[in-house]
Parts: structure tokens; C-alpha cells; sequence
């Protein structure tokens, strides 16, 4: 086994240039809110000027939703043993409905935190947990409920609003602003989005915000349909792989491509420390799979694993920080015999590990049993539920099936428990689908599970590409999101058949990216479009490095023009390589333009058509040649 | 300019093993109609047996619908100075409707075969042409009207057909036939694709066989909504690159990876050379863009272009063997200002020319004003007519506007003209259009065109990922193949950027094989799932070569297995990767399923339990070893 980070010295802790190093012409803004430190971090993204016959035409920058955390700010000094800055301690103390404790109160947390053998290892500015006080509830849905509008929901407000507000009575922004109706299937997007209505939503469980009070560092984010789809990305050494610090150096990767939350699905022996170093440097919110970890502390047998043991677990994870948790509470001991004729059984982790509990204790599952208690620990740190979907199909053939939708049921059922002790909610889903399959999980979902956000892996559309299942899996992700999921979980290119790397990890998330984009415009988003307009305005005018700047991942745009056309003059020609100079559709019709845009067609004379043939004459004299530099 | 082929020596053309070397596993047969000349060829994949408690239990082999013509199989001579053998030329002179030309009977044909100084790069063995004999009619769908089933129709139907109606009657196959009901949008589909369907089909117009007379050497396939979707592909020497050579090595590279037609869009001063070698060469239907090479004549220049110049080029290409081409006949003089106030105008290089070409002028576009010409000439060879779509939108904010949907009434229209003549049609489509637009395109089409086969350029779903077109097209196309497009065309991940090499046409082809499966087996069509089931089949019982050899792309899927476990050990190891040997839930699902299966839950009693324990202590053992090999 080779999952000892025996090469991991903390004084070298270092991200490599590749995953920090600034966006192309572009810098970190933040938004100010209503008191001074709330701060939202946006991308602007700068561009050159439109060259006409009047001069140059200014294009108003554009602005991106930033997930990379102050990693590709120039500004930030970043410092993994120091972890990120703390944004919001000060929020969560004011409220004063928390205590700090002295240490780790988990078994294992102490066990760890005294073990000198792991000193080289341990993260070295450990904080001492905090948790709520006794008797009191410190989730975003508890003060929801109460009508409070928390720092963290005027946080997200802004930051799901992207000055939206502010754009539509700038002129410039007129045409960007250009938007297709959508079809959104019962979402209901607002104009803007106001405080007032992310504490309604998450209020009424239609929303979360995953947000442990001891992951300060976090930069709020909300998950719910009627706001941006957001993806989630794995990551995780394996037992047979990887490092401390390649774990780390993947979440600021993850969040660098546009990962808006990361599951830290780690296994092997230093879990725990792994998880610290993430934490503490995650402006995202974190998940986990609490189970796997209770699974190393019996030494891998299902069957002994005890309520006792995950209880400690979930308590070591919620002091570290973690904001939420994956809870296969569903997969009841009575619904793993439908699982028997099924072509690929069960193949959830977590499903197949409790399922192997049931069958060995014949008892229901303690997830099941013991839920009451879960929710008393997720609530005195504000972990969110991701309800763990244990039983999802994963193949084509067991799409959809008696124990698929058995499960969802229960799922709601266990919402409605959640809710009662007001702790957050959502509801994972899919995995393997056809198509014309997709909506139903949806439509279940929204019914079964009373409109608590959905989670989805994928899903996979068909099960015969191996080696390309982010793109199977993207097309389907593309539809449940239009459909109303509110957040897509990634798959890589490796999926089914190894562990992924750096370029697979940026592979999976840019099609998640553009999954989930797609699923904002075809919900009708507003705002959704001005992206894909400021872009394409720029690929019609040529302005090549505008709409490299503008593109979801501009280095490998960059790079994939430069393969055929490498030199830095292509950059402002006005041609491309598909075509050659000679036969540039983008270049004819803009003459087109210029002429049918100011003349009347019947005005077209003699005169104009001779125009024209002089224009053709000036844009033909070379071949592979520019002719004009803007 | 670079394209001139200088280094392309006729006697050393060779494909490199790359593109040649047989799949793994797999052999080809052929499956023999109702006369021996009709042999439809197949790919048959062989599988390795389960291993069971009873001893290993067969796998039956499954049946890959293959587009890769002669060059996968080892018992062929390959020889591309020799082309293809010729499979349809007895079908052809049997039905004594045409007569062999003395030559070319273009102007330009004879001008290219007369000229010394092209002999270096002239294909060897040039056929004389044949046309159909006076006032006769030789397409397909004219054959169809009569009534006539002719061998290529028999041909497709068979290749359609899969062996389907063998493996019903075949119990190994059973489990592999189950497939949920499909949501086909009005497609109706056959349980079995019998000759008189495909006659049928062609007759009323909803499907096409596109296969000129002077094209003997392809294998008849069809294209039409109540098939399997079909895959276009591109190549193409752009000005700035590429040789002869290279787009033969293109064109078998695409046939391999799952093209089923392609279009040669190439440009420069070897066009005519370039396709002679091409079609002598090509497995598949092969269609272009005869304006492209009608602008090469009059250098470059639009509003020179003249029907006599049109007219010469089509005669030219028809006489070579293309067996499709686009028309941009649908953009009218009017619709040119309709464009006008778009965000990117007019993106189709066709479009562009003919609007170019209609403002000069100020007349109505010819290939309009001259279609029934145009007719003519497609019957007297059996073209089929791909009626472009000159005013696709190139972004989101201009899909599905005024001047698109004009064109495509128009396109309609001149369906109605060509089905007068007799003449297959499919239409072009898509482009840029948001997913919740999409369905308007297919719906409209079907209204407007007759239900004439949709043709579709993705759609690319959002304007923001250049580099990762390929997917953000993907997820169009999958859609809008299930909604009931035909035939999907091809986008690689160098769109809007750059010229694909051999590996972004591989990525681009497995991308929409991807999404035409997806659409197949979301359309319900009979037997799709068949090669899904296998696949997980296999997965589910770690038979790791099996799944490599089952999936799309064998060589990746092996390839990204081996990153990261290299050993041939590990495939046949009873764990993945991502898991490693104690978390593999598929395991565990295994031995869940053999108690499940085999026990009602209420008899689990302790006994059962503790054989449970038994078992998960054997798959224990050890940590990256292998267990138990098959």
C-alpha cells in the first residue's frame, strides 16, 4: 500500500504555479453587502475594444462566478500551513448561540490530536472546535425559519446576483443582456435575487447553505433550483495512491476550474490530518462520506460497524469542519432483496457497505434507526444532509427500478424528520439513466422529497464508453439540471477505470461546468446569457484573446488555436483556421452586414454591388497573410 | 500556403497500423442477404465466460454495427492505389437504366484528367463514369416508388436489423435483450427492419440511402428517424495545411472510430485529385460542398460564381462518385437583411457565399432560381440533396430567429421540388441553440420538410467552452437525436479554433457516438441495449477485458485502466482502482446478491450471518493483492 504520505514534509506545503496563477485579464473584484465584511468574491474579466469605421467601441467587461478562492489572486498571500482567511468567525460568534470547546470532544479527534507520531503530518494551526450551545440550533434553516437573514444569506444573494442589478441600468450592457425565455419546469427564478429570498428558500428547505460553523474559512454558496447549478467534484487518495499534498494541491485545482463544492472521499490511514489540510484551506464547502471513514476504524468489515462508531465519527468530522455529510439512511433492510435481479446489483459504497450490514445483523440500518440522533449532531454544527442514494442504479437495465424509487421514498421521508429538527437538506440521485428516462427522477424527486434539493451523479446516458463517461454522464447532467437539479456531482474520465489525474479532474469539471450552464440558460437564469453573448461577440469581431478570456477554460483555448495557428499575429487576424483567409464565413458576412444594415435592399445599385467588389478585392490580396490588424 | 502535396508519391501511399490494426477481440462477419452478392459486414466481439460456483457459464458473442469497412479486417488487401473493391457495380449495370461514359463529361473533369503535370498525384485506376441513360431516373427513391426493393436496400435492412431476430430466438441472449420502452416523439420504429420497410421509408421520403452510381465501392447505409442515428464526420485540407495522404488516413481513421458518412469539405488546388483518391477509398458515403470548390474557379470570389460554373462542378463531383450534396438553396435574396441585426450574422461558409453573391447581384440566389436544374443532374447519378442551411445561427442569441426558420420553410419548398424528381433529400440544421430551443428546431423541421431526414450540426448548447465544443455539442446532439434528427454531424474539440488532428476527430466521433447511441436507445430502438447490458454485464463481474472490448474505444478504455493499474494481473482483479481491493462495493454487492437471491431475508438467521463473515474475511485477505483470479 502506498498511501502513506511518507514524502509529505509540512515546511514545503506548495501549490504549483499551474493551479494559481491568474486568469488571462482578469482580476478578483469583491462586492461589498450591507456591513463591511461581507465581501464576495467575483471574477472581471477585461476586454479590448471593437475597431469600426468610428473608432474603437468599448466592450464593458464581464463578470465571471468565482469559485478559485483568493488562490488566483495576485493580491492573496497564500500560505497552507496557515490555512485561509477566516471570513466568517465573526458571524458566527455574534450570534452567540455557540461555545469554543476546549478540544475535540470525538474519541477520535483526541486520539489523533495527541498522537505524536502523527506531528509531521498534523495541520499546525489547529483551531479548538466550537459547537452550539446546549439546546440550541445553529442552522441556516433554524434561523431561516425565525425570519433571520444571516451574513451568509446576504453572501450568497450577492453573490448568486452577479450586479445583475447594476448591469441592467448600465446601457452598455443592453444588447449583452439579450436573453431566450426559458422552460423551467416549475422553477421560479426571480429577476434578482434578493437576501430576503434565499432566507425563504432555504426556509422552506428549497435551498441550502452548507456552512459549518468550524470551516470559517468558507466562502458561502447556495444549492437550491431556483439559483445557479452548481457541480461538486471528488477527490481522494485511494488505498492504493496519492498524497496529503496532492490532495490538497486537487481541491485548490478543483476550485480553480470552477467547483463549487468538493467530497473529500479519502481512504487509507491519514484521513483525518488529510482532512484538516483540506479544510483549512477549502473556500468551498466540503462533503464526506462518513461511513468510509467508520469502515477503516473496523478494519474494513461491514458487519462491525456499530452506531457508536459512526457516531464518533460524524462528531470528529463536524469539529474538523465538514459541511456535509453523506448519510445512506435509506437503504432499508427490506428494499436490498429488490436489489438481487438487478444486472449490477448494488454499486453505491456506502449503499453496498450498509446493505452488507442489514443483511449480516438482519436489523434495519442503524443510519435508519438512529436518524433522530444524527440530526441532533448535524445541528449543533450546521452540517448539511446529503442523503445518500445507496441503492442508484448502475446500469442502464437497473435504471429507475422498485429499489431506486423504494429509497427516494424513504429519502423523503427522512427530509421531513431533517426538517423537523430544522437541519439542511439535499437529496442525492441518478447514476446510470437513458434519456428519455432523466425526467422521471426528477418528477419523483420533487414529489417524494418535497422539493429538497437535488444531488446528481451524472447520469450516465449509456453505458458502452468507458474512457469518455464525463461526456455520457455530461449529457445527462445537462438535462436533470434543466429539469430542476440543483447540483450536478462530476464524473472524470476515468470513471469506472481508474483514478483520475490533474487533466481529468479539469476535463470532468469543465463539462460540468458547461452541463450546468447549459441547464441555467435552458431554466432561463437571468443573467445566464451575457457570458455566451459577450463571447461570441468577440468570436465574430475576431478579437481572439477576448474570447480565449471569455471561455470556461481560456489556457486550453489558447493552446488549441496556437496549434494550428501559433504565431501571436493570428491572434488579431481576422480569419481562422478553418477556413483560411479566402473562405472566412465570419469575415463575408460582415460585409454583409455593413452594407445590408445601412442600405435598404432595393437601394443595392450598380454602385454598392462595385463597393462591394472592392472590399472583396481588399479582404482577397493574400493568402495565409493577414490582411488587417485590428 | 502549405496545402500543395508535394510530397504524396503515389506508390509509397500507406495507411500507418494505427488506423488499420483490428479491434480487439472482435473479428468481422458477413451476413448474407437473398443473393450472394449482398453480404452485409459485422463486428462480432467474442467474450470470456462467468465464472460461477457451477463452473464458467458462456457469454454470448455481441454484434457491433460497423462502419470501418475492409481496413479492420485482416483477411482484406488493403491497397490504396488499387481503392476499394467494388461491392454495388453488378447491382448498377443489372438494372440497365444507366450507360458507361467514354470519360468525365465536365469541363473541368476532362481539363484535370488531361493535364501532365497532375499525373504524380492522380489515383491510378480511374473508372470511366457512368449516368443514367436518357430520360431515365436512378435513385433509390425512384426505385422505391416502383416498388422495387433493390440489394441496397436488402443491404441496409439487414444492416439495420443487427441479426436481431436470431438472437430472439436464441436464449443465451435473453437477459441482454431487456430494454426499457423508449419515448420516440412520433418515430416509429419496427421490431424488425424488414427490405419492404426501408422501400417504404424511402418512397414516402423519410429515409435515404445516399449512393451514387459512380460510387460502387460503399457499403449502403440509411439515413432517416425510424433507424439508428446516424454520425457525420468532416475532413478536410484547409489552405493552410495538409496533404493528399493525410485526408485518406483521415478518412479511414473516421471510418474506424464509428463515422458512418463523411463529408470531404477540402479547399485548395488538389480538391479534385484529393476526392478521387477519397471515394476510391471510402467505406462510406461521401458528400461535399460543391460551391467550396466552384469558389476555388473563380478565385475566391463570390459574386463571379455563375450557374455554368455550379453546374460544371456538380457534373464534376457527380461524376466521381459523391453521394451527397449541400445546396445552400434556401438562402433567398430577402432573408439576407434578416440577418442583419444578429449578434453573429452569417456563419455558414455557404450561407455566406450565396448572401454575399445575392447582394452583389441583387438577384435571387441561383442554385434556387436553377434547382430543378439541379435536379436533374442528382437523378441521373442518384445524389441526394443535404439542403443546407446557409442561416444557422452561430450563437445562442441568434437560434431559432426569423432568417433561420425562413430558410428552413424555404427548405421545405424544395423538397416538395426534388421528391417531384425523385430525388432523395435530408436538410441541414442546428447550429447554436440553447437546450430548452432545441425541440422547436426538430419539431419544425419535421412540420416544414415532411419529415424529410434532419441533419443536424450539434446543436451546440452554450457559447462559453471553445476547446470543449465537441461536448457542449454533445449534449445538443443527443437531445435533438432523440427528439428524431437522422444523422448528427460531428464537432471536434478544435471548433472555433483550429484544425482537428487524428485525436480530436477520434474525440469527436466517440463524443457523438455517444449521443446518437443515447438518442437510439432513448427513442426505444429495438435491440440498443443489448451491447450496454453486456458491457455492465462484464463490469459488474470484473471481467475488465471484456468491458475494454465491449466499449466504444477499446484502446482508451485499456489505456486510461492501465494508468493506473498497469499489471495485466490487475484485469482480471475483482476490484477497480478507485476503490481498491477493501471498499469495492460491486464486490460486496456480489456477495449481498448471493444470499438475497437465494434466501428470503426472513431465513438469514445467524448461521447465514456468520457464513457472511466467512466470506468478508476471505475478500480481506490482503490489501492490493488480488484476491482470487478468475
Amino acid at each position: 500500500m502506498s498511501a502513506i504520505p511518507h514524502d509529505f514534509v509540512r515546511k514545503t506545503a506548495q501549490l504549483s504555479e499551474e493551479v494559481t496563477r491568474p486568469f488571462p485579464n482578469s482580476r478578483k473584484i469583491h462586492v461589498t453587502g450591507s456591513r463591511p465584511d461581507i465581501r464576495v468574491p467575483m471574477r472581471e474579466v477585461t476586454l479590448t475594444p471593437t475597431q469600426t469605421n468610428q473608432g474603437p467601441e468599448e466592450n464593458p467587461p464581464v463578470l465571471i462566478y468565482d469559485t478559485s478562492g483568493p488562490y488566483t489572486d495576485p493580491e492573496a498571500r497564500i500560505d497552507l500551513l496557515a490555512g485561509l482567511p477566516d471570513i466568517r468567525s465573526g458571524w458566527i460568534a455574534e450570534r452567540e448561540d455557540t461555545e469554543q470547546l476546549d478540544g475535540p470532544t470525538s474519541a477520535f479527534g483526541r486520539e489523533r490530536q495527541n498522537d505524536p507520531q502523527l506531528a509531521h503530518l498534523r495541520f499546525e494551526h489547529l483551531r479548538t472546535p466550537r459547537r452550539a450551545k446546549s439546546g440550541r440550533n445553529v442552522t441556516q434553516m433554524h434561523y431561516a425559519r425565525q425570519g433571520i437573514i444571516t451574513p451568509e444569506m446576504e453572501y450568497v444573494a450577492i453573490r448568486e446576483n452577479m450586479r445583475l442589478d447594476e448591469l441592467r441600468a448600465d446601457p452598455r450592457y443592453a444588447k449583452l443582456l439579450r436573453q431566450h425565455p426559458g422552460q423551467s419546469f416549475g422553477a421560479a427564478i426571480p429577476e434578482t435575487i434578493t437576501p430576503e429570498f434565499v432566507r425563504d428558500e432555504i426556509a422552506c428547505g428549497r435551498a441550502i447553505i452548507p456552512a459549518n460553523i468550524n470551516h470559517p474559512e468558507l466562502e458561502p454558496m447556495i444549492i437550491g433550483r431556483n439559483f445557479r447549478v452548481k457541480i461538486n467534484t471528488n477527490i481522494g487518495n485511494s488505498a492504493l495512491t496519492s498524497s496529503i499534498e496532492e490532495e490538497v494541491e486537487k481541491m485548490v485545482w478543483s476550485a480553480r476550474w470552477g467547483g463549487d463544492t468538493l467530497m473529500d472521499l479519502s481512504t487509507g490511514k491519514h484521513i483525518h490530518e488529510t482532512r484538516e489540510w483540506i479544510l483549512r484551506n477549502a473556500p468551498m464547502p466540503i462533503g464526506t462520506v462518513p461511513i468510509y471513514q467508520a469502515l477503516e476504524k473496523v478494519d474494513g468489515k461491514p458487519e462491525e460497524l456499530s452506531w457508536e462508531i459512526v457516531r464518533d465519527t460524524l462528531i470528529e468530522q463536524a469539529e474538523q469542519g465538514v459541511d456535509y455529510f453523506t448519510i445512506h439512511a435509506g437503504v432499508l433492510l427490506r428494499y436490498v432483496p429488490l436489489t438481487a435481479d438487478r444486472l449490477t446489483g448494488i454499486v453505491s459504497r456506502g449503499g453496498s457497505i450498509l446493505a452488507k450490514w442489514c443483511l449480516a445483523h438482519h436489523q434495519e440500518n442503524f443510519l435508519y434507526t438512529h436518524f433522530e440522533e444524527i440530526c441532533e449532531i448535524m445541528k449543533a454544527y450546521d452540517v448539511a444532509f446529503s442523503l445518500g442514494d445507496g441503492l442508484r442504479p448502475g446500469s442502464l437495465a437497473d435504471a429507475n427500478d422498485a429499489a431506486q424509487f423504494a429509497e427516494l421514498e424513504t429519502l423523503g421521508e427522512l427530509t421531513q424528520v431533517a426538517w423537523k429538527h430544522d437541519v439542511q437538506v439535499m437529496i442525492e440521485g441518478p447514476g446510470h439513466v437513458p434519456l428519455q428516462m432523466v425526467r422521471e427522477n426528477m418528477t419523483k424527486e420533487l414529489a417524494d422529497c418535497f422539493e429538497a434539493p437535488f444531488y446528481t451523479l451524472g447520469p450516465i446516458v449509456t453505458d458502452i464508453a468507458p474512457a469518455y463517461d464525463h461526456i455520457t454522464s455530461g449529457m445527462g447532467a445537462a438535462n436533470i439540471g434543466w429539469y430542476g437539479t440543483a447540483m450536478l456531482c462530476y464524473v472524470t474520465p476515468k470513471e469506472h477505470l481508474g483514478l483520475p489525474n490533474k487533466e481529468d479532474v479539469r476535463e470532468g469539471i469543465i463539462t460540468y461546468k458547461i452541463a450546468a450552464h447549459a441547464a441555467d440558460l435552458a431554466k432561463g437564469l437571468p443573467g445566464a446569457q451575457i457570458q455566451d453573448n459577450a463571447l461570441s461577440k468577440a468570436r465574430f469581431e475576431f478579437r481572439w484573446e477576448d474570447q480565449f478570456n471569455l471561455s470556461l477554460d481560456p489556457e486550453r483555448a489558447r493552446e488549441y488555436h496556437d496549434a494550428t495557428l501559433p504565431h501571436q499575429s493570428h491572434k488579431v487576424a481576422h480569419f481562422c483556421s478553418m477556413c483560411g483567409p479566402h473562405f472566412c464565413s465570419m469575415k463575408i458576412t460582415q460585409d454583409v452586414r455593413d452594407y445590408a444594415a445601412n442600405q435598404r435592399i432595393e437601394n443595392l445599385d450598380a454602385a454598392v454591388a462595385e463597393g462591394m467588389r472592392e472590399k472583396a478585392r481588399e479582404f482577397r490580396e493574400d493568402g495565409a497573410a493577414i490582411y488587417k490588424a485590428v
